[in-house]
């Protein structure tokens, strides 16, 4: 088999058997086959496309192609949620405490922060003293006796994806929705959960710019997790604004315990017990809707917040920081963005907030850049709200002062003042 | 400038740029932009195509890439013929001397074989003690005493193009015709010849396996050296049979010899006159019927021979070999292949007439490989010639016999013998 070949297939618009798709997936990941070739290849599936067929093979060459962590010893059905990623995206601090308290199990790998989105491994180490990095045996033994434990992807996780996303980045093929799909679900599928409830993003902060294409992409995933004998369900989502008020580390955990404690923003309450509960529904604990006041009733007896408790002290977790965010460390610095105009928030564009919280300091523009976790922006205003000329939009926070200028530019750029704008849906609908 | 942006531009169907492209091709030649955006910009090229606007600046960008040779102490006009490549094509041995002979100048950079088609100079070497390399001024000085020099293109000639061919040569990006055009002309540009005729071949041995592609390569070919100030045509002509009956190195010399002489075959002196005349014509020697006229005079009263012997006696070459070419090394085996029915040759596949003789050991599978200058084959039949079962179709040539078999079943596999084939034209176009 030569790599050649298999470029000049797909370029000419033919299926690539499951034998070329393992071939390429082994190349790239022993690095047999050079950079030049699959970029090219890359390109020509950008343009053909590929069926759903080759797809899944791709998935699943890329599931395969590195290590895994045994799960045969977690007693119980694991249940996971998956984000495309948004701006001020702390549903994972929800939902799984939620779901853990019902003795689901949620064995949680994250991921990190990069350019305009956050990660979930950043959030809880704003938590004084969290490690996020456990031994197999820890991981599995904490999962086992709590039913939660969340930790970073520090092993050879899906390599093959690894070497393709950094290639796509730099060779404009990362719009690709096959290519996007096998990313997402390669390593997704890696993790080896029984369930799995997709939050796909859609509007400014997302992959996907249109609810539309946002459920191609949806029920491709939903597909391929379904092939791979996984229980499966896609939420389209809104992320045409940040979700909650709060974007940053620390401001982001603070959020996430508020609603734990039944406080929290109308929308990312609302769009946290809708993931809830369809990931306690996918787990045998009834319909979606009875699910979800199972969810919702986590929140109110408190055993959602008790469950997130047990696993920052599990965890190495200051637990005083949980009982009372005021402990958290603040910024030095804040600064308040006044509106320049009067009238309602007609849009904004959330890619732009998730950059200016970066450039405060949130976030990391390369993966080796450290973090400011006090750093962020807590929103005044959203979507729909009514602000007088010299109302407090925002605010900012940072250890360096130096960063608010560049970071309210940014931010105003990135807000439309005017007419009162029609509502939207958080949830835009549900892909099974 | 970033090369992301060039290849999302292009991907997304857009015009690059002057600039841009001028950016690229700098990029190219320095090294600074890695191979796999190079690839990926090139499969995007591929399904988005190019103006003739980019085309030309990719072409120049390609010609400036490189050294080049300084002709102003060269008195006269300039011209020049450039085949695309077929197989048995020796037309350069006489249309240089036969245009030479009317004291044009002909500088002539050539080609060394690679895979089935082969090369100029490689053709020049089987003649004992023959030059191909000469300096600056030793080809000047001889261009401007005898009108006419063939060497080797020995210097960094445009290197852009070379890096781009081997990286498109194995990410499957070869047949896109703006980057075949920018290759071929930007290597012909940096010659700086006055007048250039281009032959571009049609059919089985060829890169353009249709009548209408071919048209359409010569068009966009001619409108670029228009573009760059040269006086330009383009002649469409058959490689859908060898050209001639000889195919391998001192075979073909010895064929040019005879068609010098007077004494060559048909579609071979035919093929050479025809370009010979517009050669003569952009030169300024009358319309191309005049200057055919006057081609065909060169070869009756012995001078174009005359000049070809000139030409090897100046580069070290062993005239007696020109005039007696009995004298060339014979191979040490020879091995008639036989028809195996009765019939008319039907068609032939041409590029396979070329992999026997490269098999032979005539040509190259990589540019490091040695050549055996008396390999080949002498053809006795060609496409619409009657042939009884057991009569010879052609004789194979080489110093190693074990390599008959091969070849003779590739021959054969490459010739159809069945009813009488429709006549095909020599020339299918003359593009302007």
């Amino acid at each position: 088999m030569r790599m050649y070949d298999i470029i000049k297939k797909k370029r000419d618009g033919g299926e690539l058997s499951t034998a070329e798709i393992d071939f390429f997936v082994q190349g790239v990941t022993d690095g047999s086959i050079p950079d030049y070739q699959i970029s090219a290849l890359c390109m020509a599936i950008y343009f053909r496309g590929m069926s759903v067929r080759e797809t899944c093979d791709l998935t699943f060459a890329v599931r395969d192609s590195g290590e895994k962590v045994n799960f045969s010893a977690v007693n119980g059905i694991r249940v996971d949620k998956h984000s495309t990623g948004g701006v001020g995206d702390k549903t994972s601090l929800v939902v799984a405490p939620v779901v853990a308290s019902y003795g689901i199990k949620v064995a949680k790998m994250s991921g990190r922060g990069l350019g305009h989105t956050g990660g979930t491994v950043d959030k809880l180490e704003a938590i004084e003293g969290m490690r996020t990095t456990l031994s197999d045996e820890e991981f599995i033994d904490q999962v086992n006796r709590i039913g939660l434990a969340i930790v970073g992807q520090s092993r050879q996780f899906a390599p093959a994806d690894k070497k393709l996303y950094a290639l796509r980045d730099v060779t404009a093929t990362v719009d690709s929705m096959p290519l996007i799909a096998a990313s997402i679900m390669g390593k997704k599928l890696a993790a080896d959960d029984d369930c799995i409830v997709l939050d796909v993003k859609t509007g400014s902060g997302s992959f996907m710019k249109t609810v539309e294409d946002s459920k191609k992409l949806a029920k491709l995933m939903v597909d391929i997790g379904k092939n791979a004998g996984k229980k499966m369900v896609a939420l389209i989502t809104n992320m045409d604004r940040p979700l909650g008020y709060a974007i940053g580390n620390s401001l982001e955990v603070i959020e996430a315990v508020e609603t734990l404690r039944g406080h929290g923003p109308e929308d990312f309450t609302e769009v946290c017990m809708t993931l809830a509960g369809y990931m306690l529904s996918l787990a045998g604990m009834g319909t979606p809707e009875e699910a979800e006041r199972l969810a919702r009733r986590a929140i109110q007896d408190g055993s959602a917040l008790k469950k997130f408790a047990e696993v920052v002290a599990a965890q190495g977790g200051n637990p005083a920081l949980i009982e009372n965010t005021d402990l958290f460390k603040k910024a030095a610095h804040a600064h308040a963005v006044l509106s320049p105009a009067e009238g309602y928030i007609r849009a904004v564009n959330t890619e732009a907030y998730g950059l200016a919280s970066l450039a405060l300091g949130a976030g990391r523009n390369t993966a080796e850049d450290a973090i400011d976790y006090s750093a962020g922006i807590i929103l005044k205003k959203k979507t729909g709200d009514f602000v007088k000329k010299g109302e407090e939009i925002a605010v900012l926070y940072s250890d360096r002062a130096e960063t608010f200028s560049s970071a309210e530019e940014t931010l105003l750029a990135a807000t439309e003042i005017g007419a009162r704008p029609e509502a939207e849906p958080l949830v835009y609908a549900i892909v099974e």
